[in-house]
């Protein structure tokens, strides 16, 4: 018998034993006793290491990787990405401090936002790190700040192309948008740095995230390396680097693959031999946050009360919407649709049922499953939310109705 | 020249003098020079009182009022509102600690929520407050609980309709839902209660809210009456109370006006004279948050950069999606519509313009007015959005992307 309906991606990276989730080698039974409460993130460390070594084999050697550090800014998690990556990306004084506490070269943290204010500019020349300058506006208060502090601040300019990437879920570039400088700028820009006196350190453009097409993946690079060369023509001057956005996505709802890196690697090895030629010496640097710490994250939330409503089956868990906003489906998605869930506790369990995991939120948005086939489970369980290793905990608004917020381990 | 484009409702309750919004009567740059820094959220204390006034003017005298201390949980706040209302509402362990550090009478204090864990019950019970139960495994837990403390837990049944609130922004009755106990299994709830030994104190029936519907809320209120006389005539037990959900709205996007509370307090006189006739002595409150407290709070925010990306201007400041979900446009709203923003210190100005406003965060979902007609701004100036005083600041991811918590003021 054959059926045509959309099922989730296989959530094969966690292994299974004994019908326990293994997070990190450990069952998550044991797991939640260890955390000494529920509802909490757990990521798994061999998973953050085997996806950024994914990446590595895939992507063109001198490729350098950025960790865009807002996917996922626990601390613990972020000390491990910096042992693996060539660069750490920050988008606010909070993430500058985590990032500089890893002991990261500041030279190799570069810090985007279209609305830095005169404080985090300070801190970010301070610190040394790279700013990704989004407006002349920008341009002019860093160059003053370095003024006062007696440091040249390294500027790279964010440049919001003339194109978006194509069928992704967050759109970046192209049009009219808050961030960067728009391309047909870019020349007045490089004006004004040169009467400043100040040494353009490379270009970043990013064109959106979150795809699964490596069609159009590689098609935004190539259109974005064509984009940096022509600019550097207008830059008369040797551009030490280009920061592109991966725009790499991971499968959330039904129906979606994992992407397949091969094209995306094979494309830039062709735009990476073109550079050489005609901008010898440029280090170029690709930036992901979700895809290299996504699939190695799950939500864990405990059910307090199984309950039939109206021929209706609810597992009302002590986790939600307050917790994982994401997974609830308000959070920038016009149609809900259910994440991959689980009863961790029950992976082999035979018998099943279709039921809606719920939070303990009174708003009708709380949210984890709906109507979603899982082994049948009671109170006391574990419900597993997979791939929230990014934008999970920190895109949350844990305040919501006054639970406490959950805990966040590194296993 | 007439336009059929609808507009925002007036928001005439604050007062405007020399250009600058007064919120609390303080001009809103001399306000924000006293919080110390931007952004934050402002709440009138003189438009709260003002409001409970118009509420109570409106609705019966013998009619109780709750506030709903979800809405807006800050201490002082639910402070003042503690000194207006009969009752104070609350769905966490957190908030019951909030409504307790008022001095409120415990006994007017309840716990509604789907998911309350034994560590909350336990609290709730040791306070002496009454609980909305969800289920009957709740009412188990809160028995045994009860017994171990040594007190009687003060339950009353949350309930299910059979109906909902028409037009209603969240519908929280009717149908299969995870809240509360269905009408028809009622029955089998007051046989477990009186097997307990418990004495019950009253329905609780909430069928939505945020309606600007008088007559759907009227007719919702009516079933809800006609519901719990039905229900009492099986608990054949005198029945202390009755808690109706009020459904109340305030009008936030375009075309939407404020409501009228005649029609809807000339029915509950009607509806109490009937339960005065057949339950005599059974007190009837109604609970509202939203209502009570959202028009008179605004979020405010300063300009960082003003920007003019191919043709189209964007102020962008340092508040956004992080702070105020809801205005962005990711709270549960399919589509994203603009709440009532002006530029706070510029309102007499004759110059206007078309503007997007954006916040810091590099994700296009950070926006909180999309091609508004507003004076022309420039970097340092003030932009308020209303209706900002309900589900606001506890209702917003505050960590995503690491920058600092905005502050509240009661003012």
């Amino acid at each position: 018998m054959s059926t045509t309906k959309p099922v989730h991606a296989e959530m094969t990276q966690f292994a299974v034993d004994g019908g326990e989730l293994q997070v990190g080698g450990v069952p998550l039974t044991r797991l939640a006793q260890r955390v000494g409460r529920t509802p909490f993130y757990a990521y798994d460390r061999a998973l953050l290491t085997a996806r950024v070594g994914h990446v590595r084999a895939h992507l063109p050697a001198p490729l350098r990787l950025h960790y865009s550090v807002k996917a996922n800014p626990m601390p613990a998690l972020v000390q491990h990405m910096a042992t693996l990556v060539d660069g750490l990306d920050v988008a606010s004084a909070g993430e500058l401090r985590t990032a500089l506490d890893t002991g990261f070269d500041p030279a190799h943290v570069s810090f985007a936002g279209p609305g830095k204010t005169d404080a985090e500019l300070t801190q970010a020349i301070a610190a040394g790190v790279t700013l990704n300058a989004e407006s002349p506006h920008e341009i002019g208060r860093a160059a003053r700040i370095g003024d006062a502090l007696g440091i040249a601040p390294r500027i790279v300019l964010r440049v919001n192309p003339d194109f978006e990437l194509k069928g992704s879920g967050m759109r970046m570039g192209g049009g009219a948008k808050p961030f960067g400088i728009d391309a047909e700028q870019v020349p007045d820009c490089l004006r004004q740095l040169a009467a400043l006196g100040i040494a353009l350190q490379g270009f970043h453009i990013f064109s959106g995230s979150q795809s699964l097409k490596a069609e159009a993946i590689a098609e935004s690079h190539a259109r974005s390396v064509e984009l940096a060369l022509q600019l550097a023509g207008a830059a008369r001057q040797p551009l030490p680097a280009l920061y592109l956005g991966a725009g790499f996505g991971i499968p959330y709802f039904p129906g979606e693959q994992r992407l397949d890196l091969a094209p995306i690697g094979d494309n830039l090895a062709h735009w990476l031999a073109r550079i050489d030629a005609e901008l010898p010496g440029m280090r170029v640097s690709v930036e992901s946050g979700r895809y290299l710490v996504g699939e190695a994250g799950v939500y864990v939330a405990r059910v307090i009360d199984r309950k039939v409503s109206r021929g209706q089956v609810f597992l009302v868990t002590d986790g939600g919407l307050h917790h994982h906003l994401a997974a609830s489906g308000n959070f920038g998605q016009v149609i809900r649709k259910n994440y991959p869930v689980a009863v961790g506790n029950r992976m082999a369990a035979e018998a099943r049922e279709t039921v809606s995991v719920v939070g303990p939120l009174c708003t009708p948005l709380d949210v984890l499953a709906e109507r979603m086939d899982l082994a049948r489970a009671d109170v006391g369980d574990l419900v597993v939310v997979f791939q929230s290793g990014a934008y999970g905990l920190s895109a949350s608004p844990t305040a919501f109705l006054g639970h406490p917020a959950p805990l966040e381990v590194l296993v």
